[in-house]
């Protein structure tokens, strides 16, 4: 079988500028990086920005699974369907982190015949984004002890600091470290650690940020600690937001990339989607959207944590609305979600379809209470009985919705085209009435009791030790109208990761709230997160290389 | 006075595919990076490697002051005044540093009429080559402690571990670190730090490599540490040099911008030029030579430094053979060799010149010991007399060389085409026979005691305890070829920074000495070297910002 990678590298890719031009931009809209990347400058971006919209498609999934759902080779394979059927569309994902690539085989943009390329550079430094946020971040902790060091005229409480470095790879050890040793020379001893890039506050800032002034009022804001009298202490304070905001204006331009079927996606920014929300940029969002007929986005993990960061952060924020949200789902997840093995994955077991149908059936309520049109996409495998897909498509049709069978991953956008068809009939049919799952004014608590108990049906959610107090003083300092980020595991709507399908009556625990001033959202920490991944035994990096046609293997 | 950045900003830059195709390079040749930036492929590379190389210029200098010397903009007003004379020159210069210029304004490429551009991005991001390298080298170091985590197969010796991190920043809180706190999950804690990256041997490497399988064999060569029986562990057996080279195969290819006169500039590769070897890279000094009649190059810090690596390492190592010499030298800087103050440099002083030339004369010396042809360039600046001229030209003249008054900053090409003629004249002349300092096959300490004696002049050389047997015990080790890379001050030809002028019959103290496998040389550390700058108590980065135009402000 010919594998992902062989695929993309066969991909005829067009010159960059020519997809520029489907988006009705010309060669100085345009800042080539290589033949076949591109960014969109701020000038394009601002010039678009008064045309009119077209129209949003969220691609989401079901609970998660080892099985495998398909949700960006869905996203790709739509994109494509779309323009099959004649719509001008325009896909929005998510960058991929480099580091990770070096513990665990890479991740391709999207599969099969549903792909975005160029493959390798889009895993590897791509256009630099990456780089610049950790660039961007670091500079505002050197600031810091830097500020120290020479007198502390902030009066900074070294033991309340609460920004910590970044760096784009798996390395464990730099979890947790003391720095500033060696003696006066090298300025205050004080233990602090590093996070991966991806987990910055300044990747959500960018993902978040409206142009570039925007961008550097948000830098502003972010709270990197608290001083002796326990205030909150700003980048603003340090002077350091403009340059932050200097080393990533080139980042903020989005970037034009192709599918195989040379049609346009613009890959740009990639927070993470349990402490951050998850999205590709506002500003390639915006400008998709602004030059297109049809964007499909998507979100991370399945849509109790993806789809609701989407709507309750990124929408709200950006002011954003949606016309129709597709759900994927596989034959091989719902069996894991209706208790199957994955060794046992290959066997007919349509009863273990219909278990797994409730994990679906979740997700469809809870789509529906955002008042979206909803579509099941059925990502097709070669192993899909004929009854196990019945099992799927008469529990949507029970549920008023539509099951569509999708081939992109085999066929490429014809086999979409079905799907795209029935998008477009949701998104055309006027049916969208989106609005989010709370307002702005309520408190910040019962904003995430209004999550845990409508999405995840919990019992109740449970506050360790000074958390309200915590989340009230925020509201007395003004971020009260901001929206909650919950960080808790992808794989079940409890916070056991280990109960699938769709459990209910659980209690949901806070251990801890964080406030991300800048990014505009709360984060309140439900389970144990890890924001810096370490490498496994073997890492994929001991097998990287380039092989004797100066290709890289191993990467995939 | 209009300022450099003001003159850069009204260049009549043209696309960076002109400027190519000025090379003999096609479209299909270079990767751009935006309209005013490029990559040359490595396809093209290795296909122009075949044509005749054009003649190698080294522009260096006196030993530097406060006054400056104006070395990188008479290596660029040569470059400019060569094509003005009729001759397709090419000028290779180094990469800046992205994080001291958030500490101190920061530089220029060039000055006045004399610059490359875009000096915005050449500044801040430019084409990723360092964060390239920033990840190449966290990588390995992430491999380090993940295998001692895993097991330790290698038994690597976690005291004896040498291979530390690097930051592209000026942060002196990570020059001294503990990693791995926290408890089990986080690895063995052991102390360790960063340095900034362009002191990372992986820098060295990329500008000495030959191309992508020169790179990752000494890759692979690099030793990280050492195992409980005090054997090297390298990279390779780690199997990280693979990996570390797909992070670097886009960063190998050398950079192609222009200057203010839309002449070729080769910018690519930064090395320290203490620690390491202070020049471009080889893949770019190649290249240039392969597509131009004229190469201008410079090294960094006093010819006493920056020369005798360019000439011991980077020739010797490349199997390069330089055409002619160019030694600037300015009536400022010669009087601060003089002994005057900075404050007092607008006073007419011939008597403080002619001192000076103490320190002008012992650089030609040492410049006429590698067989190569000199001329003196005055880089000429407005309150120069001709009193002082006259003395610097009848000290030149006394050496029987001639010393060439260059205008570039004032007038670009134009202003240096009367030193671009003496450079033909020298390097047409047939009088070069350059030869390296000291052979490959003398003993360690002896190349280490031949630099510092015909070089520096110094009576001897001392060596703390340990260095002669660990010099030894390399040559024993099968590396008593590899060239020496003397770090010292560059103040002075002794290792007391407040020495000018030509002193001699001083002691060399040689700290330290370290083994740079991969990139093929030894380090002897001769005095305090800092390889993590700190930030000033008023940082650069406090003012830089971007303007109401979205122009960076304050970066220059």
């Amino acid at each position: 079988m010919i594998t992902d990678i062989e695929i993309a590298r066969q991909a005829k890719k067009r010159p960059i500028s020519e997809i520029a031009e489907r988006l009705g931009l010309g060669a100085h809209d345009v800042l080539p990086y290589g033949h076949d990347k591109a960014k969109i400058s701020h000038d394009a971006v601002a010039r678009v920005a008064a045309q009119p919209a077209g129209r949003l498609i969220l691609v989401t999934a079901i609970s998660p699974t080892p099985a495998g759902e398909g949700k960006t080779t869905t996203t790709v394979g739509l994109g494509d369907g779309l323009n099959r059927i004649g719509k001008r569309a325009t896909i929005c994902i998510r960058e991929a982190s480099l580091g990770p690539n070096f513990g665990m085989k890479g991740g391709a943009a999207g599969g099969g015949r549903a792909q975005i390329v160029p493959m390798e550079d889009m895993n590897l430094h791509f256009t630099g984004d990456f780089h610049a946020i950790t660039s961007a971040h670091n500079l505002l902790a050197a600031m810091i002890d830097n500020h120290m060091y020479w007198g502390n005229r902030l009066r900074i409480d070294s033991r309340r600091i609460t920004w910590r470095r970044v760096m784009d790879m798996n390395d464990r050890a730099l979890r947790d470290v003391a720095i500033g040793l060696g003696g006066v020379a090298n300025g205050f001893t004080r233990q602090t650690g590093f996070d991966i890039t991806v987990a910055s506050e300044v990747m959500a800032i960018l993902c978040l940020a409206q142009d570039l002034d925007d961008l550097e009022q948000r830098l502003g804001r972010i709270v990197i600690g608290y001083d002796l009298d326990r205030r909150p202490v700003t980048a603003a304070d340090l002077d350091a937001h403009g340059a932050m905001t200097v080393l990533l204006k080139d980042a903020l331009q989005p970037n034009l990339v192709q599918t195989l079927e040379n049609n346009p996606a613009l890959v740009h920014g990639g927070p993470f989607a349990n402490i951050a929300h998850g999205c590709n940029s506002v500003m390639a969002t915006r400008t998709a959207l602004a030059t297109s007929d049809y964007v499909v986005t998507e979100a991370g993990f399945g849509a109790d944590l993806g789809a609701e960061k989407f709507f309750d952060i990124k929408c709200r924020l950006a002011g954003l609305s949606p016309a129709a949200v597709v759900l994927v789902a596989t034959i091989r997840a719902l069996k894991m979600n209706g208790g199957v093995a994955k060794a046992d994955l290959a066997q007919e077991d349509p009863g273990a379809v219909t278990r797994g149908c409730a994990n679906l059936g979740r997700h469809i309520e809870n789509l529906r209470s955002f008042n979206l049109p909803v579509v099941v996409a059925l990502n097709h495998f070669d192993g899909d009985r004929d009854s196990e897909l019945s099992v799927v498509s008469d529990f949507c049709a029970k549920h008023g919705i539509k099951m569509v069978v999708a081939r992109h991953w085999a066929q490429g956008g014809e086999g979409a085209a079905d799907l795209a068809r029935e998008v477009v009939s949701l998104a055309e049919g006027g049916a969208a009435r989106f609005a989010p799952l709370y307002p702005d004014s309520a408190p910040l608590w019962e904003k995430i009791e209004t999550i845990c108990g409508r999405i995840y049906r919990a019992a109740r959610v449970e506050a360790a030790p000074g958390v309200l107090a915590q989340l009230q003083a925020w509201e007395a300092a003004g971020h009260g109208h901001m929206p909650v980020c919950i960080a808790k595991t992808q794989y079940s709507f409890s916070t056991d990761p280990t109960r699938f399908g769709a459990p209910d009556g659980h209690i949901v625990p806070v251990r801890e709230v964080r406030l991300n001033a800048g990014a505009g959202f709360i984060v309140a920490i439900c389970g144990e997160i890890m924001t810096m991944p370490g490498l496994p035994r073997s890492p994929a990096a001991e097998q990287i290389g380039l092989d004797h046609h100066g290709q890289v293997k191993g990467l995939f």
